[in-house]
């Protein structure tokens, strides 16, 4: 039963983002991304939103060319917070800033995360949607080197060194998925996840009461893209992540990661008895993107 | 009794700031500013005080040619806000907003005003102190055109515009002076009042508890510059607020504001029975300011 309704993407970081980038090219605006909040970081001022803004930055043709971030931004605030002694370890663009600051100011006056998020979206004229996936605060910690770290800190501070000996998602109980996620995934089309690290980019989104259940009940296909590419992660700590959950760096790790959840993977490699679309995931440019978005789809459409 | 205790002067906006920039050449690291903080505002995530940056940033060399801010800065960030559909109505830079923004972050975390100016000082190399007023909130309200205006807002959103018919420093009462403040008036060598508006911007200084008291019993002599030239002030609307107040815009109704509290007044016409250093009060330069400074002090240490 092929419905009508979104295609839904979970996406964390880059590559999530890119494939939902190459799936607005193919479903326009029956897009919905639902982003993981879990790296959200209080800053500044601002409420900073690396994953759910990163999405909306790919959506919008506004990605720098560095990888995060707003194209041509300047960094002036940062500068000036150096230039008064402050130890800069997180560096943020003064638009992406202004974006963050915006975000807080809506939190403060009791707007929900959600439509903190839809404001900023539309303002910056995407049509698809960006769902947080949760209104409630999230925060994914890590435990290495000797102490728990908040997931920027760690990354960036700590450069993601040392060991992973426990992962947690604090406030993940208390977190219930938003009414827009929930209906997203009850009324999806298909659900593709997209090649991010399958424990810290999706495992937050996973992890949130009661999601697991709805995409079970969802009618829609479930697919995820791997993130890896030969067998190694194409960006950021993933190895170090899927040693601690005890998975191997492989499609059938990524199948594993996913605890049978999955109706299909995309991957470079088979990963039985799953059904596995081989195909490259590298997503280089415009066309990849698209093609690797329109093949997932397809994919998970076939096994419906 | 000449003391060799601070030079204190008590300053609100531009006409202050010249002054107590003149004075840093007349007694270097000896001047201590008493800086309003009734037009702070809470914005962008930061926590912006308008006289006492504005002292400072005159202090520091670093005040831009437009009159306010600093030098040079840049306003990406409130370009960013404009783009995602913000109406700016109070406009910062970019590096004005992260002295807000480390001023915010210092507060939050515990800190007093007076510590987290002082920081900001510090790091732009300011020897000589600038002390807000309290560490409490007072904030100046002005009625007119039918409502009351939060201060910022009626400079800038109502221009200004219309009759003044109250002005209030909510807070006032439970906002003491801080320690410096009171132990700077105590044992200051001369206490000179910039030529600010002696309503709005000197107003809340003296309004709170025990200030007017402190003054008094001080054994320095307390002499005022007055913000007029040839009975006009030279910047902002000082003559709705002086009109509110019932006093003539002359030296003789400067010197009604400040009620019996001045020794003497330094203005370009007399304000008889109060000694009055008659001079030219413009400071258009450098030398102008450091002139008026020089003249100043020297004339309130003649009065003890």
């Amino acid at each position: 039963v092929v419905s009508d309704g979104p295609v839904v993407v979970l996406a964390g970081g880059t590559g999530g983002a890119k494939l939902a980038r190459g799936m607005l090219d193919v479903v326009g605006d029956d897009l919905t991304v639902v982003a993981n909040t879990g790296d959200d970081i209080e800053i500044y001022g601002a409420y900073v939103s690396p994953d759910p803004d990163l999405i909306t930055f790919w959506l919008a043709d506004m990605i720098d060319s560095r990888g995060w971030g707003l194209k041509d931004d300047t960094f002036h605030v940062m500068d000036g917070l150096r230039e008064i002694g402050v130890d800069v370890w997180f560096n943020l663009g003064d638009r992406d800033l202004a974006i963050g600051i915006e975000r807080a100011r809506r939190l403060d006056a009791g707007e929900r995360l959600t439509d903190a998020h839809a404001a900023i979206t539309s303002a910056l004229g995407i049509g698809a949607r960006v769902l947080p996936m949760s209104d409630r605060p999230v925060r994914t910690r890590v435990h290495a080197a000797g102490r728990w770290w908040p997931f920027q800190e760690f990354m960036i501070r700590q450069r993601a060194e040392g060991e992973v000996l426990d992962v947690d998602f604090r406030g993940r109980r208390a977190a219930a998925p938003t009414d827009e996620v929930m209906a997203a995934i009850r009324t999806a089309r298909a659900i593709v996840i997209g090649p991010s690290n399958p424990v810290i980019s999706i495992g937050p989104i996973l992890a949130l009461e009661g999601i697991l259940d709805a995409i079970r009940a969802s009618q829609a296909p479930v697919v995820a893209v791997s993130p890896l590419v030969r067998g190694e992660a194409v960006k950021g700590p993933t190895e170090a992540f899927m040693r601690w959950a005890g998975h191997p760096l492989s499609a059938a790790g990524i199948a594993a990661a996913y605890d049978g959840l999955l109706d299909g993977l995309v991957a470079d490699e088979p990963a039985p008895p799953l059904p596995v679309l081989e195909t490259n995931v590298l997503m280089d440019d415009a066309q990849s993107r698209r093609a690797l978005a329109e093949r997932a789809l397809e994919f998970a459409l076939s096994l419906n």
